[in-house]
């Protein structure tokens, strides 16, 4: 029997965090032994207030939501409003309930070390799918996770794809210096970009099977893409909000539902142009040494079918 | 009656300069103004030898040939030796003749200046298929030959594909300053890039219906044929060489031999990673005043049908 | 009646480091709350040894040491044996002692943070010596010590003089990232840089007299200046070494001794030739918000005697 | 006998740039080949008109000068209106004459270019007080002329001082390639940077020596003064102006007026702070092969007599 994978979930919440969230909840390959919030899409406190609102709406009180870092290593802090809106998680005909539980005592960096340093070696992931600041700090504040994590397996970046500049994406542009810090430790890292998840649209026959539901959970999700499909219409012109967050927990569920491939990834940081892309070599076969693998193609009705799933399992339609 | 494109050839033969130039010479489509040389695969004393003697194993001795600028703007000089050989233009089984005529006298880039300053506004268009000096030189020296050229059709960058880097192309990474100005300045300008140029491979039919025409001109492109196929096997891991130049004049003979997208496009110049990058911008429709496009498609057929039908008009097999 | 400034230390002893601690320790107008370490001159565990070397030999067991980053943000880490040999605090003609006491637990990030926290606001100072990556990562993990603080008082840097490139000194050039960090935050930066240390020499009068008190404090501290000078003379070509951390402290004891002047300051990350340079803008006066200020002029002979009369009482010679 | 020193000005005047000329022409130690102009202070074609009406005022018809480029290598023109004007040579109290005589005919580069090609080895040098376009075009479009210039002596930069951002002066700031091409190639180069021009200040007494001359060119210097001392007060705070490019005359004439040390220079083109900073390394000796030295200390009476004996000769007092 296989056990599941152990996974810290570093977001940003964000509509596409959100669904990250309950399908690391929904699923039972996944246990996730703790959410950290990252200052991204919104605020600190504005994400760290809809971590727990989502854990609340799904009906999971006892996973502990630790805050990390308000802003980036270096540069300065920019929010993506024009895609979350005001709260970092609007939505439509929804009404959010006050978040359930607190948040719990401590860092985020200090919950990450203190995990992976108490955890077998080789056995807690690391999904982060915001901006990289607090695993970054982590690396630096104790190298020796690096070598205790079982692997990185992160939302960000796109090999020929940008969102935030024309080849720089969102999570990679805001904190370049952390998601550097992060490509170029030496542990396992896949990099779930654009070219993926630019893949996983939230289609209607999607929203239609989410609606069909009849649940309250569902309700909230459909209401989450409503107010995302209309935000990236206006901001970058998609028919299909793209659903980036969950692909990486996805991966992690089912490999065959994320193809990846081989090559080495470093982060630009002093690019006029470029600043924040993240550079993957694919002149030739990826060394042995190489640590690094980027996400390439989406199966995408074998991805819905694993969010559809989870949302299932959290809340049984009657 | 169309009139034939009136072109000036920048170039620094090396294999594919070579069949660029073939191919403006042999096509009627196109009136090769002059020929400029570039010191890029090689030295410009070596290319500028390369360009005479492809001209005279074509048999064509009344276009002339300035040389232009030995190195590039800002950076060190960089040669593609491994590619092109210690010559610039290395052959197998072919015994290169001396050039049958002198360098004319004057510099590349007033040559350059004083043709499109004497000639009709429109009516010139510029191939360059090296590095970007002469052509940045002559827009410093005379600004105003930019709104003269009728376009710019440049073989260089790729905005998917580097060979020099990761993601940046040779042409435009030896001189970037260079490429910036050619890239900025509001002529149109086409970039015919590897993304385009690696689906122009020398395949062995093509070998063997250039070698069945029989003629010393077929042989001489055989011969470089040879050399560039191992050379790219050993430096790059081609099976089969991309025959890049001569794609910029496949395009301006026909256009629907190369397919093309209309997209901002700049080069990146202060990146760690990525210096020498032609970024394009995908993320919108080009705006209605975006004077560059790239390259995207190429009909395999249809351009060597192109090149092989030059090959004939040059050298008639008997 | 004044109290004591209250600070905490962070340092990579190093020569001058330990002339640093020795000064705080032994003037009574310093409090020392606690020393931290940084990996620089040399490896975090070298300087880790050292500082509490430095205290045993001083008699003084009770300030705690906590061990902090072991390399800078985003950059490969680098040393400085050159200057402070492999040991990090080489010396001449004297015998060494174990460290009479272990490193406190914790990490020197969370001291830093806990401390500043838990005192009033506004009666901590903060004197790094080292490069700025433990005060960086603080000011990162719990933004509120910025305005908690009382001022930062450090070495580095420098706005005419470089030691590590032309313009940039060691402590700024291998941890940049984490110097801008520190320069840019609100709180009041002290920057006594190369422009001061290099007027802090350790003449042959000042090694004289220090020898004079016949303490073995006294014999420990000639024995640092022995190598030191030995070692600058190879390296940088100095007659006499500069002692440059103690500078710092000398400014906090006294500030009649080290001169100051307001200007912005910054740090250049993205330079080839100046990056980890401290950029100050000397062009008009400084603007009414400014927080930053350069050292300028040394009182040569009152920065020793502050220096000496500490090694008086922290030794009295018999 | 000692023959005069054969020079090319390269200027874009502005109104020290005037001064400049008119030492250059009244004083017998230098014969002025021509004067070229470059887009600087002003767009070109209002200092290529400015520069004829100096010589003008002077007297001085038979002195050919050559327009040049109209704006820097790569980056946007800057010009320097808040310190020159609108005209780029705004006086007070003179009414400018219409320029005497034309344009010669070609281009600066050209002429550049073919003076040092055709003159002895060793004889001509070149004195450029503007951006460095002009220069770094020449030696690109003709490198043999590097090892044929006598020296250049150069107005631009500044080892601790700047004006255009808080580390670079606006001659290089504008085009800091064309610097970096001229510090780095291998000919001689002194830069007379702001650390010595600073020190030339129109003072008072200055002032009313010129005014005493009692000429019509003396009335135009005092007028320049005029309008270039109120700039200066407005624009950068000083009390006195300082008028930079005659310095590089003086130097030239008698170098015991402006003392010099040998220096490593090159100049910064990614700095996010730093740009365009000629960055001199004074931490050792220069090299033997160190082909760049620096303007150190300015004798400012000896340099004013220069410039005012030079007023006297081109219009002797009555």
């Amino acid at each position: 029997m296989t056990t599941a994978k152990r996974i810290i979930l570093d977001c940003d919440p964000g509509h596409d965090d959100a669904v990250a969230i309950l399908l690391a909840l929904g699923d039972p390959r996944i246990e996730v032994l703790g959410i950290t919030t990252i200052g991204g899409n919104q605020t600190l406190e504005k994400v760290s207030r809809n971590a727990r609102v989502v854990c609340t709406v799904a009906g999971v009180t006892d996973v502990p939501v630790y805050a990390g870092c308000t802003r980036p290593l270096v540069r300065d802090v920019e929010v993506a409003a024009d895609i979350h809106g005001d709260t970092g998680m609007e939505i439509h005909s929804y009404q959010l309930p006050e978040p359930a539980f607190d948040l719990a005592d401590g860092h985020a960096v200090d919950f990450i070390i203190d995990t992976i340093m108490s955890e077998e070696p080789g056995t807690v992931t690391l999904v982060p799918t915001g901006p990289l600041t607090n695993i970054a700090m982590a690396a630096r504040k104790e190298p020796r996770i690096v070598e205790r994590v079982q692997e990185v397996v992160l939302m960000g970046g796109g090999y020929h794809v940008g969102n935030w500049s024309a080849v720089a994406e969102f999570n990679i542009k805001v904190d370049p210096e952390a998601a550097y810090i992060v490509f170029n430790e030496k542990w396992p890292v896949t990099m779930v970009g654009l070219d993926l998840t630019h893949q996983a649209l939230a289609t209607a026959p999607v929203e239609t099977e989410i609606a069909g539901l009849g649940t309250d959970l569902g309700d909230f999700v459909v209401g989450l893409f409503g107010y995302f499909r209309e935000a990236y219409k206006n901001a970058q012109g998609f028919d299909d909000p793209p659903v980036h967050d969950p692909c990486t927990v996805a991966y992690l569920i089912d490999p065959t539902v994320v193809s990846v491939r081989r090559a080495p990834v470093s982060v630009e940081l002093t690019g006029t142009l470029t600043t924040g892309m993240t550079v993957a070599d694919f002149r030739a076969p990826a060394p042995p040494d190489c640590h690094t693998q980027v996400a390439v193609q989406l199966d995408h009705a074998g991805f819905w079918r694993l969010v559809i799933d989870a949302l299932r399992r959290l809340a049984p339609p009657s």
